[in-house]
């Protein structure tokens, strides 16, 4: 039995003590009679009862007896209807089944007027239907590819129950009616008795209620076994299935189902009812004894009782849409790693505003989207640079990734930039939704750092690359007159590097702080998903200043940009000027001590942002 | 006309782009008739079309003839309905309106054979005996009742349209004879009059598309009208309202309807169209021309169009859970704001693992906190602290909250605590749910310095309350000697403070740096839902060194929280030690600059966490 990865062995689950509860409220409950229109079915233990819960996730809840096999009968229905979609497609399809719910009984013969088309795929009439558009000339090849099919839902080989199959043949004779009216009316074609049979066999098919929720599991995962990985059914069609579960499962129950549990679901004489909750969890419960409408009599009291318990009615008010803003800021809260000159930084803090940045969450569609492109507009003319992470975006439909499509193109014309950053596995998606490649960065540091340069253009047209720079214009130099200047000159080592070389080494020791004189250097580590730039600086800065001063050893590469050159003070030469030169030493640490600072309060500022 | 008040102008909506491309598309679709069942039903404007959607909070986007008005007709019968359910409550209306869909066309009689009970409250059986069940004992009061509850509905008072009313009651001769069939089977007691004057009134409300959209919303809002924010129906009965939609909304076309649109929704003759994506938005479409089915021809065709490139289908896979974990983390990436002693932060650090810190997302169902107590469940063995943060949650149903509860009681069966920070307004439905008082904190500050407290306790059992401290074991005089120590000692100037006073004002100019010698104070501001503590410190520590080294003003207020005597440097003083005592200096910039590090360092880490 294929279970899943994730089946730690838990102490006591507060869900599984739940479900537990329920079984024992519910065993009690002795009425209705097992189905007997057919001898082998009569022989079900009566008293059979399971209850499995399987999240979209492939987590799996089971109390009772949920892996006793009985057959699918009905269940089977919206499976092979998904299979007769997928092999003929939907118009083909419609053209011989309709989708309306008949408010008659399972068994009534239910045919449209003229047409002679079943009115919907989940009575008798329309499974035969289905079965006849499954591919195959012989029932055996049609039954191997529902066998197939039903086998990649449940995540296991499933078989068939031969003596029920022949009991179900042998007492078909309605069956065998509606048959062949369906020929008379050409929704079959040729002889009816592959199709027939085929019906036959898929009702006979083996499973357990724990299959029944891992199939319902399936169909809540958008047509993918989660526990096997394997796909059952396109995912254009899930929709369908469900939606003729939703309006026709239980008989001529399912209008007060839908009202009552608002499940989609299907239930069969066997005695096993599957009901999903769409993009969540699948149901499946086991109890033969049946009502006089076909349906499981614990069945339906558990899953009335799930429904209101658990808070899994479909229209049930708390399924309200999630904001899909995580976090709102401008430039004002976050900068990019790219040091700026104090002059540079005093610019980017009058006009941070002009840069957005907003980090996106959750499934987005229309309705969670809409609110973006409304907050978006709205700040069209104050806004020089929107930039939208989607680093924990779960998934971006059709439709939601046009509307950013179109929004950008908006935004473009009116003059404003919209950038994407950390786009991962929805950059395909927007592409094809219309989105220029050039709007993705790998990460919000380079899309800030490029809205930065955006608003720097501006005030600074001619700022260009950075030169060489002299002692007394780097930061950490600040304040010293010419002799102590000429002073540190000496002490201070030379050093030059080439555009990509490594200047540091994670894991090296921390004897050295560096001034950057000449080009330029970035501060980065190996994530799982590439380089994660830390800082970056250009002539001018100091860096290294960090570990220098807390002695622990390189947390960082540090890697030269361009063509490096470099003034160092080592540690022999800091501690010596305690007594050659306290006066630098004392100013050398009061402007380190003032870097720090500023780097604490931007890193507070993020850190208020974010939380 | 009530407008969303943040009905601010945009520029261009590629929203509203697309609603006019739709409306260009589908302006020339003239198939259908005007309804002409009555005389004044035929006077319409067959061209009239207006498309409008409106979002659950309230935002509208309109094209075409959306103000335009026309007559409600069978778009009364879902509101009627609802207001059934409230006045009554669920089993006595189920008692005497089934919810089955008929598979016949509107006005088909269709009762259930023995209690002829109508089928549902979508035909006009059914909707003529649910104006029964609404209080008052003639057709005024009745129609006063649901002209007041459909105004809620859409924001604004409506009327009826006399001269329909009229025509209406003039020709409704086969309504009256399915009132009297309902008086027979005494669904309707008395005189079955009033109820059928209040039927034909109901149908002649006037609306336009816009309030048809502002109603779905109002639905899709869980009742609230999202504009007025006055509540049109009790939440518990909107999932019924949209059960029945969903089954028989659309006539003999219902199944075909959710199949393709997957949308709850009413058709009236008038040539309305509603429709409802539960949770998110609601459509309100106008065209008057109707097919066999008499729905409007374009609200059909422009309805499976939105449905179709919007991706609103119900059953839609995108539609797909989205984990209820943000953060997960431990307290080895984020401490509470109380600074420790270097052993206390030593053995915090190597046991952080044990408090684990999460912050939860979105609307909490079950499915969505399902994962949760699995996780929670899965760390039970090796963590001593659960920490759940609730500051972003949109929402937390009764399952959700009675979910946690249980995981609570099972954690401290086991020995561990499980404590909830930043419930806010989701602090009443857990208590309701049955967790302790206890177990809530003002924020993961808070929640944090309590589960750390546990840790310390077990491996420090006689710490206690912190005592004096020499101002040699005081972090910033880390290093010295006794002559230096004597000689700070002289420098530094004494303080104290009692609990509750105030050692810092936000705002104050920065010239003191302060090191407590006994007693515990706090940094804190004032934010919308109270106070933030930003750092805590007891005897031995620094504070207000950031803006003493960088000059800003004050940010914050630090408070004594239990009788402080703090040692006091002045700028002055620290500018002499230039001079007077280079050493000194040195050290203390030195010993100043490492706590900046450390404190850096941490900010990091939790930046990294959040990012």
């Amino acid at each position: 039995m294929p279970r899943s990865p994730s089946q730690a062995p838990l102490s006591r689950s507060p869900i599984l003590d739940y479900l537990e509860s329920l079984h024992e409220r519910f065993r009690g409950l002795s009425e209705g009679s097992v189905a007997d229109y057919i001898p082998e079915l009569a022989r079900a233990e009566p008293d059979g009862f399971g209850i499995c819960i399987a999240t979209h996730d492939g987590f799996v809840y089971e109390v009772g007896d949920s892996h006793e096999p009985f057959t699918i009968q009905s269940i089977s229905k919206p499976l092979t209807y998904g299979l007769a979609l997928e092999e003929n497609g939907e118009d083909a399809v419609l053209a011989r089944i309709g989708v309306e719910p008949s408010g008659d009984a399972f068994n009534a013969i239910s045919l449209r007027p003229h047409s002679g088309a079943p009115l919907n795929p989940l009575i008798n009439a329309g499974a035969i239907a289905a079965c006849g558009l499954i591919p195959g000339e012989t029932a055996t090849d049609k039954t191997a590819r529902l066998l197939d099919a039903f086998s990649r839902y449940a995540g296991r080989p499933l078989d068939i129950d031969a003596r029920i199959y022949r009991s179900e043949s042998e007492t078909g004779h309605r069956n065998r009616a509606i048959g062949w009216m369906l020929r008379n009316f050409s929704i079959l074609e040729g002889d009816p008795t592959p199709a027939l049979e085929t019906y036959f066999q898929q009702c006979s098919i083996r499973v357990t209620c724990h299959d029944l929720a891992i199939i319902g599991a399936t169909l809540a995962n958008g047509g993918v076994n989660p526990v096997t990985g394997s796909r059952a059914i396109a995912e254009e069609y899930v929709d369908n299935v469900l939606s003729v579960m939703a309006t026709c499962g239980m008989y001529d129950f399912s209008g007060e189902w839908l009202y009552r549990t608002g499940l989609p679901a299907k239930s069969g004489v066997g005695g096993g009812i599957l009901a999903v909750q769409p993009g969540r969890i699948g149901i499946g419960v086991y109890s033969p004894r049946l009502d006089a409408q076909g349906n499981s009599v614990r069945g339906i009291a558990v899953c009335r009782e799930l429904a209101a318990d658990l808070g899994l009615h479909l229209f049930d008010a708390s399924q309200r849409a999630v904001p899909a803003v995580r976090v709102a800021t401008t430039r004002r809260s976050v900068a990019s790693k790219q040091r700026r000159t104090p002059a540079a930084a005093e610019h980017l803090r009058s006009v941070g505003n002009r840069i957005r940045l907003y980090h996106l969450q959750g499934a987005l569609a229309f309705a969670s989207v809409e609110p973006v492109v409304r907050e978006l507009m709205a700040h069209a003319a104050d806004t020089e640079c929107f930039i939208v992470n989607l680093s924990v975006v779960q998934r971006i439909d059709t439709a939601a990734a046009r509307l950013l499509a179109q929004t950008r193109v908006e935004l473009l014309r009116q003059g404003r930039t919209l950038a994407f950053s950390e786009a991962g596995a929805w950059w395909q998606r927007l592409i094809d939704a219309g989105v220029d490649r050039e709007a993705f960065y790998a990460d919000d540091d380079f899309a800030l750092e490029h809205g930065e340069n955006l608003l720097l253009a501006k005030r600074f047209p001619d700022a260009g690359s950075a030169a060489a720079v002299a002692l007394e214009n780097c930061m950490l130099f600040t304040g010293f007159d010419t002799d102590e200047l000429a002073l540190l000159d000496r002490l201070l080592a030379r050093r030059a590097y080439h555009a990509g070389q490594t200047i540091i080494f994670a894991g090296q020791a921390s004897d050295e702080l560096f001034v950057i004189t000449n080009g330029a250097a970035m501060v980065s580590i190996a994530t799982h998903d590439g380089i994660t730039r830390l800082d970056a600086f250009t002539s001018g800065m100091t860096f290294g200043e960090v570990a220098f001063i807390d002695r622990s050893p390189r947390s960082a590469n540090v890697t030269a940009l361009r063509d490096v050159e470099c003034r160092v003070l080592t540690r022999d030469v800091f501690a010596q000027l305690d007594h050659e030169a306290p006066a630098i030493k004392i100013r050398l640490l009061s402007n380190l001590a003032l870097g720090l600072t500023g780097m604490l309060r931007q890193a507070n500022r993020e850190l208020a942002v974010l939380n």
